[in-house]
């Protein structure tokens, strides 16, 4: 069975990124505090071609993160760069350069269409402009029997939330505030039967999983 | 040292209440769920005058809570009743009867002037008009050497929050939204020096304290 897996960070006052993201500071001004526990961690840094790195509470939460995922959904303003339509002089590639992490094919909510973008290490970008029904049903086949991961960002999240597709959730709370900026629940009614299965606290977070039972 | 310690419950969301506040659901639609984890305690129930109940791994967080309190800081809201000058006719007592469970003197933040209401087993409510600085100094007094807990609600919390005086914050955070109410942390610019120091994970609550260091 594929399961839709949703995790992302979020500020004690319910933030996924601070005020003003722009290209240059695509997570909003503060946003990055949301992920000091996760730089340091060997288990992240190996998974982005970095060596080195620390190990801690966070490590098995990671790596379970990494296990069988087989296609990724993310939503525009995550896959960042600009509004509006793609810009055919300077394509956008995403924040993670010619080796994006994900090395399998992630489809990217978009409301204006552009040819898939193949970069190296198995990751290949497909922008879907009817929905998130057909986004996730995409993935699913693209997935082949293992997961799909809903990465973020705040508003693809709430949508799939507010459908009910959601079968897992993992909150890695930072205990900072943010102030200002995107709130992930914002106009989400309810979990949708996601209920709190297991808490891990760790240095700089606690992580909050949530499951369908 | 007397130390200023606010506790909460908070949503996912991070609302410390629903929606419609009102004397017949003085936590608003869906609030009372922010407290699941609490009513069952026996540690709770005995503090509140009952027998029974039982224990898990939010017993000793709430024993913690319950030990060298020596004065209560809350706001006009959270002692609740109905807004403006106080009713001579009827005057509102608070939401916990004749045998409140503080016994100790409780400290009102309010607009509106009015003489000490003592109650019995040791509870008085003291009606503080002239700001939160006037409340803390008074609380510190009377708490005469123990601490003074700051019980909420989230705008009292907020002001104080705001002012850097809170020296140790208990957040329980419940794994549910409530999507509308009142948002602790609106307007609150930081934690003020407040970092995480433990993280308690028992049933239907997460429990994240914060010390200054």
């Amino acid at each position: 069975m594929t399961l839709l897996r949703f995790r992302i960070a979020i500020s004690l006052d319910g933030f996924t990124s601070g005020p003003n993201q722009s290209v240059e500071n695509p997570l909003g001004e503060g946003g990055e505090s949301l992920h000091d526990w996760i730089f340091p961690l060997a288990a992240w840094r190996q998974g982005h071609g970095m060596a080195g790195g620390i190990v801690d509470a966070s490590t098995p939460v990671v790596e379970e993160m990494l296990v069988n995922n087989g296609a990724t959904i993310m939503g525009r303003n995550m896959f960042g760069g600009h509004p509006g339509p793609w810009s055919r002089e300077k394509p956008w590639k995403g924040w993670w350069g010619e080796h994006p992490p994900f090395h399998h094919p992630v489809f990217v909510l978009t409301h204006h269409p552009r040819e898939p973008l193949e970069l190296e290490g198995g990751t290949t970008f497909f922008f879907v402009t009817d929905g998130i029904d057909s986004a996730l049903d995409q993935a699913r086949r693209a997935a082949n029997g293992k997961d799909v991961i809903l990465a973020g960002g705040a508003s693809a999240a709430r949508q799939y939330l507010n459908a009910g597709y959601v079968d897992e959730m993992l909150l890695s709370i930072a205990p900072i505030l943010l102030s200002s900026g995107e709130r992930l629940f914002d106009g989400v009614s309810g979990l949708g039967g996601l209920t709190l299965a297991s808490t891990v606290a760790a240095p700089n977070v606690t992580h909050l999983k949530f499951v369908r039972r």
